[in-house]
This record gives C-alpha cells, sequence and structure tokens, in this order.
C-alpha cells in the first residue's frame, strides 16, 4: 500500500539532486480523505521550505481534513531554517502519515511521536530500502561523520585502465566522459591526487577539488589551481599557498595519508560527498579501508589482452576469492558505445 | 515501414533457436490485401517447412490474393528438404514480399528475382543489422565457413577470473552460472582445453564437446568423457581413444595448435556454433587471431584490488589503446547480484 505514491514522492524529491546538500531529498503527495492526489511537493533548495510544507501550502485545511500525506522520510520536529513539519501536518487535520524512512539525525527526529500523540496514524517503512539509496549521501553524513565517497573509473572489458606502459587516453567514449562531467556536478568535491594532476593536467573547473598532495610536490601553475575552490591537503609545514587553496594539514599512516583523517575534517569544511578521479593506487586504497561507498564503473567494449596493464583497483592483493570485497549492483545501463555499472557499499 | 511485422518475425523466429541449426532462424507474417494480419509462421525444426510455407498453409490464396508477406530471410529458390517458397509465394497470389536480409547461401538465393520476375513488389534491407544479428551464427558459418565462436568469461570488476594464486571458485552466483548452462544447449558444442579439465574436472555433460589436447595429455577417467559426443584435438599420433570419441589430428604453428584449422575441421563434422569455457589463454588467443565472433562476460560484484590477478582475457599484450581489440556492445542486463554484457565482433 502507497507504494505507487512513495515511489513518486522519490521522483520529486530527485529534483533537488545538487541542490539541497546539505539536506537529505525529499518529496511529498498529499491525498483527500477519498485517496484522491491533491497535492504534491519537494524540497528544492537548501534553506528553503521543506518538502511537507510545501505541499500543504498549496492547500487549505477544508482539502486535507482526514486526508494522507506521504513523505519518503520522517517529518521534522524541530525549528531549524524553517518551523516544524509535524506541527503543520496536525493543523492540516491529516488523519495518516506514510514514511519510508526514519529521520537518524537526533536533532530532527521525534516527528512521528508528536503525531502519533495527535492521533494522526504514521505507517513506516514502505520501500525503506530504496529511500535509504535515494538518500545515501544524507545517512552515510549521519551516521558516520564523513563524506559519502563515490569512486569512478573507466576500464577495457578486462578492467584495465591503462596498458602496461601506462597509456590510458582515451579508453571511453566521448558520450561517457560527457557523463562524468554531469556525475561531477551532483557532489560537493572532486577528490584526485598529485599523480593524477602531473600526469594529466586535468582541469576541473567550476567545482570543489579536494587534491591530495601528501609531499607537497605541485607547482601552482597547473591547470586545476586556475578556477573554483581548493582543499589542498598535504604533510608539508612551510606550504606558501594562493588566497583561492585552503591548506589542509594531513598526517601520515605507514608512509600514506590517512584517509579517514582527511575525509574527517573536509567533512568539517562543509563536503558533504566526493566523486574520486584518480588512478588505480588511491582506488584501491578506498576499497582496502572500506572508503568506497560507491563504485561508477564504465566499461569500453575493448580489450588489451594481457596480465600486465593497468587495473582499476590496486593495492594489497587479496588471496581467496571469499575475501574479495564485496559491493552490491545498484545499476547497469548500455551507454553505446560504452555501458556504466554502478555499485554501492555492502556495508 | 513493416518494421513492427519484421519485428514480429524476429520473434517468431527467434522460437527456433538450437532446433534449427544448420538452417537459418526465419519467421513470416502475412497481411491481406487491406494490411490485415492474418497468419504467422516461423521454422520449427530442422527438416521442417520453412517459415513462408508454415505461414501459408494456414490460408487460401482467396485470403493472400493482393496481400503482403513480411519474412526476414529472402525466400528461397531451391529443392532441399522442401520445394522452394519462391513459387509458393507466387502460387499464392501476394502482391509484395518485405525481406530483412539476403540469403548469402549461393544455393538458396535468386528467390528475390524469381518473385520480380513474377510481378511481385520486393522491399529489403528493412531492419537489416537487427537481421543479421538474430542469424549471426548462420551468416558467419556461410561467409566464413567456420563455426561462430562465443567465448563466455566471468570477472570480478576489476576483470579477474582468479586470484593472482589462482583461486577462482566461485565468482559468479549460482543463478549466472545457472543461465551459463542455458547459453551452452544454444550452441552445438562446448570448447575447452586440456587444462581447465585437468584444472577443474568438469562434467558438461549432454552436450558435443570439443576438447584440445595438443600434447595428448588427459586420462580418459575425466567426467568430461562420460557422456555426450566428444571431438578431441590432439597432435599424437598414438592416440588410443575410446568409441565415443572422435579423435581430430591438430596441426601446429608456433607450438600451439592451429586454430583455424581445428574450426575448419570440426565445421566438417557439422559443427555451427561453438561456446568457449577456457582460461585467459585460449580466451586471448582467440581474440588475438579476431576468432571471437561474441563474448558474454559475467561481472559479479566483488573487488580483488590488485594488478596481479589472472586477467579474462591473456596473451600477446597490447601497448596503446588505439590497438585494443574493438567489440560492439549488443546487451547488457542486471541478473542480481551479477550482471553480464555481451559483444560482438567489429569485424
Amino acid at each position: 500500500m502507497f507504494e505507487r505514491e512513495m515511489r513518486k514522492c522519490f521522483r520529486l524529491a530527485g529534483k533537488g539532486l545538487g541542490k539541497v546538500s546539505p539536506n537529505p531529498l525529499v518529496g511529498c503527495v498529499v491525498l483527500d480523505s477519498n485517496g484522491k492526489e491533491i497535492a504534491t511537493g519537494f524540497h528544492k533548495r537548501y534553506g528553503e521550505n521543506h518538502a511537507e510544507r510545501n505541499a500543504l501550502l498549496k492547500l487549505s485545511p477544508e482539502q486535507t481534513n482526514g486526508g494522507t500525506l506521504i513523505v519518503n522520510l520522517e517529518p521534522c520536529n524541530h525549528y531549524g531554517k524553517t518551523p516544524p513539519c509535524s506541527d503543520l501536518i496536525i493543523q492540516y487535520g491529516l488523519k495518516r502519515v506514510v514514511i519510508s524512512n526514519l529521520d537518524p539525525n537526533p536533532k530532527a527526529s521525534g516527528g512521528i511521536k508528536k503525531l502519533e500523540d495527535a492521533g494522526i496514524e504514521v505507517i513506516c517503512g514502505i520501500l525503506r530500502e530504496e529511500g535509504e539509496f535515494l538518500n545515501r549521501i544524507f545517512f552515510t553524513n549521519i551516521t558516520q561523520r564523513r563524506p559519502y565517497i563515490v569512486t569512478k573509473t573507466a576500464t577495457t572489458i578486462d578492467g584495465k585502465i591503462a596498458t602496461h606502459n601506462g597509456d590510458s587516453k582515451w579508453i571511453t567514449s566521448e558520450r561517457s566522459r560527457k557523463l562524468v562531467k554531469k556525475l561531477r556536478k551532483q557532489h560537493d568535491a572532486i577528490l584526485t591526487t598529485s599523480a593524477t594532476v602531473l600526469a594529466d593536467n586535468p582541469e576541473m573547473k567550476h567545482c570543489t577539488k579536494i587534491i591530495l598532495d601528501r609531499e607537497g610536490k605541485l607547482d601552482f601553475d597547473k591547470q586545476i589551481f586556475k578556477q573554483g575552490k581548493i582543499l589542498l591537503v598535504t604533510t608539508r609545514n612551510d606550504y606558501n599557498a594562493p588566497k583561492n587553496i585552503t591548506v589542509i594539514k594531513g598526517r601520515e599512516i605507514g608512509g600514506k595519508l590517512d584517509l579517514k583523517d582527511v575525509f574527517a575534517q573536509v567533512y568539517e569544511h562543509g563536503v558533504r560527498s566526493i566523486f574520486v578521479e584518480a588512478g588505480s593506487i588511491l582506488n584501491g586504497y578506498l576499497i582496502k579501508e572500506g572508503l568506497a561507498d560507491e563504485i561508477i564503473h564504465f566499461v569500453a567494449p575493448k580489450v588489451l589482452n594481457d596480465n600486465r596493464g593497468i587495473s582499476c583497483f590496486a593495492g594489497d592483493s587479496i588471496d581467496l576469492i571469499k575475501f574479495s570485497k564485496e559491493f552490491k549492483l545498484v545499476e547497469v545501463k548500455a551507454l553505446q558505445p560504452d555501458y556504466y555499472a554502478r555499485y554501492i557499499s555492502n556495508r
């Protein structure tokens, strides 16, 4: 029951993608007492009205009296940028509220209790997993206090990002590379390394860049420094960076940057989701540390035909299949001539 | 025009999969003079009626007079197991015949000319590429005089069929392995190697097996020898094989079996399509020689995280991306927890 309406909430919620961070994506559908849809709403932009408010303000309490409100996240019960949605729902005389996910944010939760105390029937957990997938960035933020990490890779059929002697341009098609640019915009920042900057000198304009430069090797004349906000992570103390660069002091663990510490620090700088565009070593390290929340894998219909080309993930070898790192396939889609598959962490 | 009917022909034709070899898959739709569908038919089994005959025999010439016959392959013009379809079409008074592909078989062609000489309008090339894909086995047989070769591989996300120390059981799920069993049955024979038989001792019952055993190393007590027809390829002369095994004398090229010669020989034994289940070396060799007509790639949502595990294709390394072997993606489909992608040769 209410699955159809909940799916509509998810679709509406998705319209806020890239605009509501650090808030969750939320959509809302209102039915009158006969079960007929009379309004919808969604959270459009951070700081603006919540989805429930956007839907209810289109209506009068006469219309909603005895009706049902469907929303993918538990209505808030606190004064933030806007007053509590729970109060508004009670005020509008709804008899039933249907929810997909509980709000994991302790500040915002308590909405269900308030509604039930007011005599409203509350149904929870409709399409719970889909709701969690939709708001995977938000749930990771709240439960782990770190950004959500998406690592992108582009390989041949045989899983190579480069030939054995390092040739890598271009494996995937222009169409795939265009989609990558679009995906970048869905995240707060791109993560890359000094090795990638030195090898490819990418532009990556108009977005926040996190650059891992442990030894402080980079010159500031690289293209990547020309535009946008930059968080540069280094262990060097004598770093004289231009004004548009925020230097983050990294710490080392076994000769490597402590990525958990890096992510905690950039989270404090407001970064809630990261799109990783780097080589096999950083990718492999993220996998090993269980920090890859999502993998987006572009595959070009090409074969390099050897055991030597560079794999998309490289690090400490796993010896037995049963110890391999497992993910969950959530999407696979043809994008001629290539295709891409999307996995989320099995955590 | 007639695309919709042609797609229906393809669907009908597909019902003969695994039963009509070495004949092509053919479906037929008949419309009356008002364009209304009045009958369909398809080629059901080798030796039985062609699709056009199966459709027309459901009707009388009064019904078909002035009508249109849609069929995915040029109607035959020769006496084989059945009389020529071209004659039957003329006899039924059709005014138009719509075709996807010409018959590449010189014995069977000439149908169009005969129809046109009888005053029938013939339209060719409707959904030509889809028709060629449907009958890719048949077209490869006729134009190359060898079996159609499908190579199956099953890897982790990072393209590995085994860890660096050889562990490979199991990468994909039971569901994927079940689908593999179904795919086997769509082909005349399975190709495997003595190395795979020695390593895995597979059963592979109820189908024709081609086993490459260049040095004649195999004992006949292996499971694979227990059932079904076996074509064993070896360069040894002193092979004393049990009765259910047909020994094929292979020849060597640079210390390897000459696969082109092997395929020509098994073609003479009636094998029209081969499903390859072997390791990275045979797969890599097929890719290198341009003998892989199709790749079916199962991907399990697992990461082995190193540059050392065994790749799905291995052989002479390709140094530059631009020289990589290119294929065409024709299908990609989720099959939780895994997915598979299907490619055909760009030849």
